[in-house]
């Protein structure tokens, strides 16, 4: 438990939320500003920053909530399917691990911009890229701590 | 196994990827229309649509697979974060589950744009998304496979 983290007020009763859903692990409650209506945040009730910090015991109990939620929320709202995302360190507004869970509909205006894709500019880039990933993928399979 | 599914030709060695990453279980390759160069997909090896048909045997090795590779990513990018996110159905290209995994640097272009937050109309509107979540949730703790 992190004392300045709101996440940790909410997992605490500090902090006001909708809860959705909470286990003995994790709590899930209502993103008060969401990408649309039912638009949850599962979080592990230990103060965990990032996805490469999640101890491994950890991974199936949240990650099995995320799959119990991402069908929840499609019922729930009466979607027709669901965006499920975590933000490591860039882009994530609370240093706690929150995997968001959101409710989709075809033409619900989200899709374009959503995903600006690009292209690489060589072939060269590409095998660069694929052995720099390959590589930093070995390395942390010998040493899961990294570095 | 699907014969005219793209990923299980990728899986099977029918079309050509840039494979970083594979296990008994999972394949991840290049994103050939990355949002950055490093965006990897990671496939389950066998053919499953979206992550509610995941079965629960699967989370565990699949999702530390993620966990890895979000790493591994950050690590062979010199990135300063990461982007993990599933569509299901809505906005999925290939109907063969796949975990974008995306090197993220600070003011990389897609802050702002990529969240697009809306407000609730109401309390009444809060607790009533709340309450259809949860109603949800307990329907589907006690018949998983739905409805």
């Amino acid at each position: 438990m992190s004392s300045d983290c709101v996440f940790c007020k909410v997992i605490n009763g500090d902090v006001a939320a909708n809860i959705v859903f909470e286990d003995s692990l994790s709590v899930a409650f209502l993103d008060h500003r969401p990408l649309f209506p039912g638009h949850c945040l599962l979080v592990p009730k230990e103060h965990i920053e990032t996805l490469g910090d999640l101890p491994k015991k950890l991974i199936a109990p949240l990650f099995s909530n995320v799959q119990l939620l991402s069908q929840a929320v499609e019922q729930a709202l009466a979607a027709e399917g669901s965006f499920v995302a975590m933000n490591n360190r860039v882009s994530q507004s609370v240093p706690h691990l929150h995997v968001h869970i959101v409710p989709r509909r075809r033409k619900d205006g989200l899709k374009g911009f959503f995903w600006p894709r690009n292209k690489y500019q060589s072939d060269e880039e590409i095998e660069m890229v694929q052995k720099a990933i390959r590589s930093a993928v070995e390395t942390l399979q010998r040493n899961p701590n990294g570095s």
